[in-house]
């Protein structure tokens, strides 16, 4: 019970090219259905965690559908509403060598950004829970979305809960009105553990620090709940080859990852929520954070074989990758 | 040149299950582009015409894709323009048996909603043709829509242009805050040739008859500028099997067509506008209204066998089915 | 609460040639995973009712896909037990006109059939419940199955829970040593409503009738429990088509259900459990046997045009075809 | 010893668009080998007897596919030659409804087309046979493949070895300066069994009788050596749905068999070939004349449901239709 | 207008073994349609400039098929004319790491190669054209093939436009009894921009020089209307790993090109077309040779990266690699 | 005659997912035939010797597809016995970047399970074999393959033909009852040439050298009918780059090969057996050691490049590689 996750966020449907195909070129696609924050709870639910996801999907088979991926994960899908609305979409071409990867959205006025505060009651679905995790798409997408999870972080920092905001700024989503630096303060407010960048905390906080660490110490500062900082860094060779390591600062120490020569990818997307969800099960399980936060980077790097947005591991193996064992081997 | 067609109308993104998959079981989905208009348009350039289609695309690369998909099949695309919404989608389930086949439309706020009379120079556009082509779908998409084909259907009658309309009532698609009987009888009113059932009328004219002739003979004297009007009939014994034919009313006649026994249906989305093609076609080739009929069914049952909304066929084809040769036959 | 159904049996991966290959030919196949009795459940959770599985798999990825596919259709996976053992496996070729289809059955020593009766808590798995459903499947596989089904049975019937079993005799399954005249009869004895054809009864519990009506009556004489009594009648044309109804005996009155044709099949597999899960939620809902029985007939035809073993079907479907509505048609 | 059956002729790579794709949509195709008098030969080997193929090949890895295509189902692969020339092709369109199947031939200049009389050693490979099968597909491809299959016709015959021949007249294979009338004759001369239709016998030997049955007597004295002439007969009601039977004269009798009516059919290519092997298969097993009619209509039936050329049944499958058995059940 | 290109060469169907798959696995192969020459008006066309594309191709699906892949991309196919003859083929299959990729041409006797000169209107067809663009492959097909393609070269040298020719010597094709050095020079005299190597001028002109620049000079001392040479050199660490520059001779100074680390290769084919199409584009465009030069590099990296052999991208794409942006990113 | 090898083993169906979907994704399976031993002898006869497989399948179309799988590519599979039970199944999922591939067995009871020496005719197979080859799998089974594999090398041995045995030790397999230490001894006395790293020699015989030549050494003097002994070395930098060599000691010198550099791995799976295939083609054609260990490894780095278990490789393909020829080039 104490282990039960509750994260909140859009579920899309993704479109994407098979293998190297251009959209140009494919007259069919794969289709999954995924979210960031939804990922983060399809993972910690495999890692053998309670996740329960809150959203809203349209109330037709292609809802359904979606439900049913969470569910088939065994992530508790009793807090989801339905509405009249489409599903969010987005189309993905998959890159690779040089080229770039391509996505294009498709969410706008879905089902859940029509989701308003009566949709949700907090009081129940937090009930039991240890932890809260957002990430900022959520406020980013419309009024009511950015209310519902300001809400769900507010109610959860006063029962004690310990709140995760992924910050993840993205200039394009926010198209409603208010700008990140509106809406995004409250929320950070309300967090525990942020995973952020140099330039997110400018982005959404007006904070400006010389480095990593020098933002962490001023974001410590101005929001004093936030206990912990963290952040990937990622070189992008080629769309087929990334270098990836994770930092983290607890206040005090700056502590850094393994770092993982990450080539033949199959699919990045989804990595940063492999990160996430390695994050909140070291937390828990994890002796302290320096494991952690190697717990999570190697829960990342392995995301990045397989297809789809979902990290589709046991504790067992990325615990085998974070000690070396087993890589690349044929395990009979 | 006195053959040029010019068609307006939405081009979506179709996306299907694969085989008699359910939306709740498909992993990946077949892509083609289509929508009612763009089918005629394709089928006329097979049959050997010149057609011009006047749609809006979002300017990324789906709006390319649907483009080349046109363009693949002769069709003019010059006259399509841009912008910055998304494409309009429309999700299919094939049925098979008993079992109905099911669409879920996602075309709210597409690029072609978002159509104004300043996208479109009709002067330029019918330049030289001797058909415009409209259905009752694109008065019902928004307001922008209905004026743009409003526009083109008066220029186009004007310019001595023959025009023809598909009303093809669909309740669910007028959204915007005008009914089909505000809208349509100005329509109408610029039409020679219609392709309409009973109830058809009744829904955008408020014209009622007793019958298919009784009502065609009451459309007439309220539409003088109607010359023919034409329906199919279609009884669905199952979704795998269909019987239909078709009747013309030409102001004196009644004539109708061959019965067609539509077994081990393939995709049945699309005949309709098959029936269409062929009847414009006819109607500027064959020698009598018989003639045309005749060729219009055949095509459209011809459409039941083929993959997809278009009807891939050529004119020698729909003949030989025409005149009862080579059905079923393998052909070395 | 009061609509929850417990259901027993073994899963098995079903590994199927594509279309209509001959297993000579495939090299690749598709994959689900099913069994008579989870069918049922699924089909059961997919009707809106309450449903839990109790079955056995090994500890091992296609245990876990296994379990998945139950709880991805939201049926209770917590009564499952894992085990060192193999998963179940049928080969299945799908057969086309006059040619039949094949199965290869592989279960022998199974994960399931190593179930013994310290595996299955019945107490707690029970609580609650209003049905529960085995098949004549489950006491043939092995001594283990069959304990643990006549525990469940028993513990069920003494609980006031209703009883159902569908008899579904098969020669070949009966291997461990037992014959199904020395086992089925105490499971029978347990059961208030019987699936069973007028050999089923011979072969299960020796009892021979002159046809449906009298077998029925002799056997609810043997057996006083006894309820109802149903069953299909099923003529092949060929794989492609089949005609079909079913029959109903309540004590009383024989009730006919309605007849199908059934062309064009797509996937027969199943169709039995579809009809069995039909009839127990028609049996809950509906106001009588006769409708019981039409909605179990309807539900059972339209599973014929689905791909996999389940129904992937709501009620709402179930009805339209049930009143004739939208057969055939194309829902828009 | 005695069953082995020696086949000659041309094997082509088959490249078919996939389910009802036109050749405008197909983006990947299915690939088999096959050939009308090859089909012959692996019926015959999965019937049991032993089957040896004459063909020529280029030396290249096509050509090692395509006979690796025949050694897979256990034909003798031994006098296969090869050569510097290319593999014939055929593009298959699958037909359905009424729109029928089209076959575009690409094989012109094969390496079967450039065979010779030195690439064939009659005495060497005839060694042991019982049996010699030829199609008029044959002579019709070259002056090179008519003198080859000529010699092994007559060397056959010289040896007492029974030989077939179906005629199968082609009109636009006859393109290397001669007339099936000027080469058929000699063939047919050589032969004893002749699966022929009225219009084969007027094409390939002038004869004209006023029926089938007359038409057989007028052959049988202009050719004294033919025993048995057979010729199937078939209804396309479309693509999907055929009826067909098959009639034999024997000198005396005109047999007919039981009639089929073949709906919801999935690949009509090799159906012939199936009927001809089933006939080779009836005469060297079957009590008479009628048994072997009705094995290889049968088999001819069967075919029409398994995708590509090859009838991939066994004797049992056959017998199994034959006597109305397992028609459309589901075999555990 | 002034940016009009015309390019000549035959289009093949390739006919590819899916994945890494070997000929002699496949039962399935990916069909698309292609040509060196074509494959660099597709590229233009996509690029923005107008592109017409003079070939032969049988009257029949396979040749509309073909037609339609030139179309789809907005190819001018206004001066394919159409034979009796057959369309040349190639099968490919791709390599993988040490593996090489293998190619069998099937090309005899094709359409293209009966092209004969009264076949094309070079006077029609290069009204308004700023550029042609042939390749040595054309010349090599047959004696047709190279006086067509010397009068389009002839005609287009005296109308000033800009000549260029890929040079592509492979000795295996010259088979219709003249060599390449009796039929090049007189192409070559007609040709401002070369691409060709050392071998290549030896193989075609004779001429051989100590290396690159000093073979480039003597080049334009024979031929005086050469303005530029240029080749790509490329290492071939495996069928996966390439590495990749390209220089550039104008007759003072030599050029070269950023060089590529192309690993996770995806498909090779066609990145000489792409490299032609990005300088043709580039000296049309931009300002010096050193920038043309890496945007003809950029584009050939890029196209290893797409299935296919057209080089499916945009010029901003190009510019993004060749300014080191977006490499490798995915971009929302 | 002289090059004739006869092997021993079971072949199992490989269910594998496609791509690098992991089994909790998968819905369709790749399926193909292969075993260790058996994957010697395909390579083997593509090498162009002669090749004959003992096995035990059991009756029904699995075993037949498995047969066929052999057969297809010329070996000889009339000593392959028949019986009731199931076919050995193994599941893969292919590895990617640091994700290890997975191999779920299942396997136990199999038809070759079951092989019982009554069931093979050892005389009559090895007449005329030059070579016999087995594996450590073989004998790990059950008691009555360890007999029968047990008594074709001895039967082998004494009539003078070379004996090879890869010793392939898994500890997993090892269940009916006999250690390794017990069984594999006597199986090492009859063998001449020894596939074995230092843990096998440990694990089956108790030799325990201090190095891979001491261990030889250590092998040589136990068991004196040993001539070579054997291993390959491979770095496993992950699932996706490999890094490998072989080693050969002939009881004087230690020969190494070439070292290769395996990365885009797209198939692991039966490499060693590739390696096996190699030698044994070597020592019989190859002018010594080195060149046999030379073209062994060249072998076994193709076989990476190539889905499924089978070299589809020739002897020329081999040898170019050896000499670094075509490396990663595109062959016209």
């Amino acid at each position: 019970m104490s282990n039960k996750v509750v994260t909140i966020g859009e579920i899309m449907m993704r479109i994407s090219t098979p293998g190297y195909t251009r959209f140009l070129q494919a007259d069919s696609m794969d289709v999954v259905y995924a979210g960031s924050e939804a990922n983060v709870a399809v993972s910690l639910s495999l890692f053998g965690l309670t996740a329960a996801h809150v959203t809203r999907f349209p109330d037709n088979d292609l809802g359904r559908a979606a439900t049913q991926a969470l569910e088939r994960y065994g992530v508790n899908v009793q807090h989801i509403s339905y509405g009249k609305e489409r599903i969010g979409i987005y189309f993905l071409e998959n890159g690779a060598m040089q080229r770039p990867s391509r996505i294009i959205y498709d969410r706008f006025d879905s089902a859940f950004a029509n989701i308003r505060p009566e949709h949700v009651d907090w009081d129940q679905i937090l009930d039991g829970a240890s932890w809260f995790h957002y990430t900022g798409i959520t406020p980013a997408i419309s009024q009511g979305a950015a209310e519902v999870c300001l809400n769900g972080a507010r109610k959860a920092h006063k029962k004690g809960i310990t709140v995760s905001g992924d910050i993840n700024y993205r200039r394009n989503l926010w198209q409603y009105g208010k700008t990140a630096r509106e809406v995004m303060p409250a929320l950070i407010q309300e967090t525990n553990i942020i995973v952020a960048g140099v330039t997110d905390f400018d982005n959404c906080a007006g904070i400006k620090g010389k480095d990593f660490g020098d933002t962490c110490r001023l974001a410590m500062e101005a929001y004093p709940n936030i206990q912990k900082i963290t952040s990937t860094t990622r070189e992008s060779v080629s769309s087929s080859h990334n270098r990836m390591g994770a930092q983290l600062w607890d206040g005090h120490t700056l502590f850094t990852s393994q770092e993982y020569d990450l080539t033949h990818i199959v699919d990045r997307v989804g990595t940063g929520d492999a990160y996430m969800a390695g994050l909140i099960y070291g937390w828990q399980t994890k002796k302290n954070d320096q494991e952690a936060l190697e717990f999570a980077m190697a829960a990342c790097a392995l995301k990045h074989s397989i297809p789809g947005d979902i990290n589709l591991v046991t504790v067992a193996e990325v615990e085998a990758l974070r000690s070396g064992e087993n890589v690349g081997k044929l395990l009979r």
